[in-house]
């Protein structure tokens, strides 16, 4: 190894420049820290004629894997690359090649992050992957490290920025949901084709991720309930204001009694709870543990610069492992066999919004369905509507999953109720 | 070491006690993680006979030190018994007898933490003080890994619960100062002798550690700039509010050109930053990286089991460290000289309440005044106020401190200028 470590990277688009530039401007700290330099060596690329912002005289760009791959030099390659299935079979040969690897790739290791963690194992290297969540914020390192000690029973997140600065604008400046997306897009901070995002396709990869680690127990991509954010009309976010609530695209990761739920749905949010401060495109996730109680960490959830943060402190903690001699020791089998909870098993506050008859008994009818299935009220909010309507918006206390649905399918039928406009889980009330 | 690692314990107060408990209650967890049983072999306690809420059927209470510490079957010493020249006394003896130590003691760390970290370095020891700062927050590792790609050039932190606490109350309730302590005292947030807290003591011991791990560079206690919150006044915080901020006791270290400032005092804080909303006895840490940006660690300051967890997550390192046989990796020597920004070389922004004359000219020398010391005002708040007097409230942009006191002692002497109220520090304001 001598007095330089060389890193291969595949992939150079956003992050991967990142990482170029972080490591040639902070390489003080980095020999300050390591006792040695390091340097990219070379760069796996599509295309070699492309301009890049990054200054890439002194290294080597390649469109062929196997010279960064097979390059005995090298000793820690760094995906961001992007995509499935070549950037497993990259990375699954970088362990055979007893090279360490740090990616920042969140569908990747959310759906086969239980392989790679083995194929490391056994070859004796490392896998980090901090910035597949949440970019900049170190929470995989918090949870693993940081509360080893204690039993996490809930992990909750805004974890998708886009969806975060839509609702933002939407909550914050009445903005629609179509006018508050384009603004994200002109700003950078969606996608010109956002549905991976406001579907909360991005957010579940992550929750799979958290709710592995937090946990220790698989956490499959199929076990995360996903809605979006594309359905919420400003009515909603404007009845949940009144009833002190801000309305988030939040992942929950909930173990208890050693059986587990995650999902990730349109939310709203007690303004008491940290989680509810938290605007336009930053990230935070909130872990509650037995002993710690509450805690929340908060951050940039994407970017260049604040990717690359969390892509080059998992290189150099790669790189101090190797100085040690102590790499491939990151594996964790989970330990709980995976049990998730039923409906009758969920328990959670709810927030119905419906029309009905502005008629004698209409009411009384709705509360007696509720009643019937043990649910209780907390806030009740009735207001004319026109046609002889009435708009009425309910938020329960909590109950169970399988309860809510009977309650909804009967409402449904019920007379004198002509819609359910819109229901949402309610999370961070004071019960 | 066999199937089982001895931790001795200097100490069983409230933070010892939870120890004890957390090690007992998450023992699967434990195991899970190390592949081995840990057991609290031994305490060092003063009174034998004193009644404890915890469990030490299976443990040895002994008031000898050398029992605890010349153990050969301990491997981990915790120290929880506070203080300072007995417990560096105990910890450098343990680091003599080869064992790791764990401790919570900020008061020590502030002041010897550079000593006992070479001892520990010179005995191949890991030394940890997770729980030394900000409870159970995991900052530490937060800036120490999480992180360590960065350049930090800005810490804040909000960590001191009982000081927070009151300014809470004062806020939102319009408690008055005396009352809002005694409300801390009677649920527990402050100590009978509350001054350590109050006169921020506390919080400068914390940013000396927070500072020195951050910019690597020393930072001794008297570096740190201290002023308490007894003279808070019930007005500059409605004045605050009316301007769009929230006073807090902030402890703010900066660096910047390789130059450092740290200090600790009360604050008015812009609403639009991340640690205005921490409420109550709720610690939080705000990193500002050159690359990563705007980052927040968020969670409980204080409390039996919140700094147990922050300790036994300190003790699974130095387990998984020995386990490995790669202890005493930690000792990160400054890597810059400490060099002390001159007051021309700090810059902030400033608040300042005075009463004056409210005759023709008199607000124009004050504005003349703060002209001539390149200062511009971003708030100006006149009103009027009795027996002929107004109140001027001012809030300025950037200015370097020099040219903020200079104007203060000018403005003292003006004609018309009856006192000055009050002055804080502003922070957080978008320039």
């Amino acid at each position: 190894m001598g007095n330089k470590v060389s890193v291969g990277l595949l992939g150079l688009g956003v992050v991967g420049s990142g990482v170029i530039k972080l490591i040639e401007n902070h390489q003080e700290k980095l020999v300050h820290q390591l006792g040695c330099d390091v340097q990219v060596k070379s760069v796996l690329v599509r295309d070699l004629e492309k301009q890049r912002d990054v200054n890439t005289d002194r290294t080597f760009l390649t469109t062929n894997p196997d010279d960064v791959l097979n390059d005995p030099e090298i000793d820690v390659i760094v995906e961001v690359m992007g995509g499935i299935d070549e950037a497993r079979q990259h990375i699954l040969k970088a362990f055979s090649a007893k090279k360490h690897v740090v990616t920042a790739n969140k569908d990747l290791v959310a759906l086969h992050g239980q392989e790679l963690q083995k194929a490391a194992s056994q070859n004796k290297c490392d896998f980090y992957y901090e910035a597949s969540v949440a970019g900049g914020i170190p929470i995989l390192r918090g949870i693993t490290e940081g509360l080893s000690s204690d039993r996490i029973q809930q992990v909750m997140g805004i974890v998708n920025g886009t969806t975060n600065y839509i609702l933002t604008k939407m909550d914050n400046d009445g903005m629609s949901y179509e006018d508050a997306l384009k603004e994200a897009q002109e700003l950078g901070f969606a996608e010109a084709d956002p549905t991976a995002d406001v579907e909360g396709l991005d957010a579940a990869r992550k929750m799979a991720i958290l709710g592995r680690l937090a946990f220790s127990t698989d956490v499959d991509l199929e076990d995360v309930e996903v809605s979006g954010i594309k359905n919420i009309s400003l009515e909603d976010l404007q009845h949940g204001n009144k009833l002190g609530y801000t309305m988030k695209l939040i992942g929950n990761a909930n173990f208890s009694n050693k059986q587990l739920e995650v999902d990730v749905q349109p939310t709203l949010l007690s303004k008491e709870h940290p989680l509810s401060d938290v605007k336009n495109e930053y990230n935070a996730v909130y872990v509650y543990g037995e002993a710690v109680g509450e805690t929340m960490f908060y951050g940039p959830g994407a970017g260049s610069l604040p990717t690359a943060t969390a892509i080059v402190s998992d290189v150099v903690a790669a790189i101090k492992n190797m100085l040690l001699g102590v790499t491939g020791n990151q594996l964790v089998e989970p330990h709980f066999n995976k049990q998730l909870k039923t409906p009758a098993e969920r328990v959670g506050q709810y927030y119905v919004r419906m029309h009905a008859n502005d008629a004698p008994g209409v009411f009384s009818a709705i509360s007696s369905l509720f009643n019937k299935f043990e649910i209780s009220l907390k806030h009740i909010l009735q207001t004319p509507f026109k046609d002889g309507l009435a708009e009425i918006v309910l938020v329960t206390h909590q109950t169970s999953l399988e309860n809510f649905r009977n309650t909804l399918k009967e409402l449904h039928q019920l007379d004198g109720v002509l819609d359910i406009s819109s229901y949402y889980k309610v999370e961070g009330d004071a019960e």
